[in-house]
């Protein structure tokens, strides 16, 4: 169509005029579409019909392909982020075989989508792993530690862990554990539409998720990911209490039980940032450049998620609780289990099995003292973990029994609040 | 202290003046307290010191004791609810023992608690147990599917189920499935704080439920419960899509990934009520008077919950999945497992074990086509379930099991539509 890749187009069809910078071919894409990036950072494919005039307003260099790691034409007003890639939809393309998306997208196309995040910050690449993430299992969460602690010992402003977004909560609560006093934002990112198709969230929430790791003076762990279904502003929720909400909204995470820690904003205009902000609401975590930086990844992931629920047959309770080191049960309501599964509760907390208590109903607090049936709960061994996510309770009690097979420690461990995971008082606010 | 249950008093004591009116002792509350219902609807607990004065503004009748079945005074004009209570903290009270809150209550020390319901209705009452909970199972579901039936075809104008909020959203899913083609209204209620505790919410819910049940044009089973912290409106929640989402507030149940039923208002001031209003926003519900009702209860619990978790065993999920005759998975995102988990899948779908596929987010849709992982596990056998809830989908894979053992079937009537637990297109904003 005599048009290259990095020249911005304006094609005008039925009516519309359609204005952006074009985008290299892949082997997916029909011969007769051209898919640009519109100013908004939204990438659409245009099927090019005869009627369709396509005019040059100017003439680009095709984005350059890198190699990790590497170092982009480095700039030295900007700061440097490391951008450490697991997989996920971000990094995700359709697979004709299945019809389905597979991740295979490495990191080098990745960047090759957006040009803009040159502005934003030196970058530095490490492929950790190229799996979507219903695919991640504990030993990988280790292996993302791993590589996020080489990065920021080599010494950078930030860290971004592109991700799946499935089990991107859980992978975030275990960084939240694993990487003690971190001197940097780390920061999750991760898109709900794959990055080559058209009205993609991945170009939005990566330049996002750069400008909270190399701008902000938070440190720790965190998620950061469209606010609402608008292309403005993405959240900065803590590692510990985000929770995928939706199936497929670009909105899906949600900070559950607490404020998020503040937002981003990051607007591109024809390929260039024209502006990027950071709102931080909570001041605890604002603690860039805090000493003591380690990565702590020790982990026993020999652990079972249980929901309590009607009709859960004993016998099934039972072999649960006793085939692990330990179970984190979603009880009802305040904390509960029937009470004719007690007993099994008692002989499993007296063969050394952990049992911690989350809220099934997510929000709100677990309380070993309201109703009988958690006193009973209690004095049989079971441990109220407070206002703790089930998810991240699954995750810090694997984290918890890989440091320690004594139970009172362990149950020490996961009283402690390392990362925002319990909050000393329930904001009754947070909820709807 | 001089006064009689039904007295109307006013308390001044540090300067502040209570009016309300006196009720029942009971043996839990210390001598020196006094309970009043305030004009709001509330109960609340006055410790009697030296310097409280104690004013009787008008001499009552103390309410009369019902027995269970009792017609109250019949009023030709209003009217008739069935009651049928099977326990909770709506109906409980505090057991000095364990110092934990216990199901004692009996269905007549509850209606003494609320004598403004006897301006609503006509009441029957019909005690079908007395447990909380998180104790009941299926067999107890069955049981008030016939309970309920019995009502009905006596002849009632709606029904009114006291229930524990524990899982009170698994029990209205049943009965959602178990009354086929109910000609009233079935409304499930219950209380976060019990009803001999100052500040319960049990009086506002149940009035309100009562109010739904005789006064509105719907039919079906829905769950009437307060819609804010503040006691005015309450929420009718379709039995389908309700879940308990707090530990603690009252405004516990939100209708999940689709539009409240509507909402009713009852104001009582001085044991009278004042108003009664109710909204009904979806109109697919409104259906009193249809005929074909039946109760259709029957079941087979055999079906286990599963959360699709990082780390998940393999030989775990593999015995989980064929030592039930159906599993309901939470996959995470649209709908996914491991991918190494899938040839589990296979051999279980093999042996005729019902594999449904629902939403970990609970919110939005799963997906059998946007992933190769999903686009595999339906190419094994697993059904994605759209979007109907995972407890809902629990409950109605129960009841699908207990028609038939074909798995075909079971997969037709998992997939159609009985009460709206599946929508036919997401709504995008029934979201935060």
């Amino acid at each position: 169509m005599g048009v290259q890749p990095g020249d911005v187009v304006e094609i005008v069809k039925d009516g519309v005029t359609y204005r952006g910078t074009v985008l290299p071919r892949t082997e997916e894409i029909p011969d007769n579409v051209l898919v640009i990036k519109l100013k908004n950072g939204y990438n659409i494919g245009i099927k090019i019909t005869p009627e369709a005039e396509i005019r040059i307003i100017a003439k680009g260099e095709p984005p350059k392909k890198y190699k990790a790691p590497v170092k982009v034409v480095k700039r030295e007003d900007l700061p440097t982020a490391a951008i450490v890639a697991t997989g996920g939809t971000i990094a995700s393309r359709v697979d004709y075989k299945t019809g389905g998306v597979v991740a295979e997208f490495t990191a080098e196309d990745f960047l090759l989508s957006f040009p803009e995040i040159a502005e934003l910050a030196n970058l530095r690449l490490k492929q950790v792993s190229n799996i979507f993430s219903e695919d991640m299992m504990p030993e990988y969460w280790v292996k993302i530690a791993e590589g996020v602690g080489e990065v920021i010992k080599k010494g950078v402003d930030g860290v971004v862990i592109t991700h799946g977004t499935d089990t991107m909560h859980y992978t975030a609560a275990f960084l939240s554990f694993a990487l003690r006093n971190a001197p940097v934002p780390i920061v999750l990112v991760g898109a709900q539409r794959s990055s080559d198709r058209p009205s993609s969230d991945a170009a939005i929430n990566l330049m996002n998720a750069i400008n909270v790791a190399v701008n902000s003076d938070l440190a720790g762990t965190f998620i950061v990911m469209h606010e609402t279904m608008s292309d403005d502003w993405t959240t900065i929720h803590p590692g510990t209490r985000a929770r995928k909400m939706h199936t497929s909204r670009r909105d899906t995470f949600k900070t559950i039980g607490d404020r998020p820690v503040g937002r981003s904003l990051v607007l591109a205009r024809g390929g260039r940032i024209v502006e990027k902000t950071i709102e931080i609401w909570r001041d605890e975590f604002r603690r860039r450049g805090q000493e003591g930086f380690r990565v702590d990844a020790k982990i026993n992931p020999n652990v079972f998620l249980l929901k309590s629920v009607p009709g859960l047959r004993k016998d099934i309770f039972e072999r649960i609780l006793m085939e692990h080191d330990g179970v984190i049960i979603e009880g009802t309501g305040l904390g509960h289990v029937r009470q004719e599964l007690i007993p099994s509760i008692a002989e499993a907390t007296e063969s050394g099995v952990f049992v911690g208590i989350t809220p099934q109903p997510l929000f709100g607090r677990v309380h070993p003292h309201v109703y009988s049936t958690a006193v009973k709960m209690v004095s049989v061994g079971a441990v109220y973990l407070e206002d703790m996510l089930p998810e991240t309770a699954l995750v810090k009690l694997m984290w918890s029994l890989g440091h320690s097979k004594d139970r009172e420690r362990v149950k020490e461990i996961m009283l402690t609040n390392y990362a925002g995971e319990i909050t000393e008082r329930s904001r009754p606010n947070a909820f709807w």
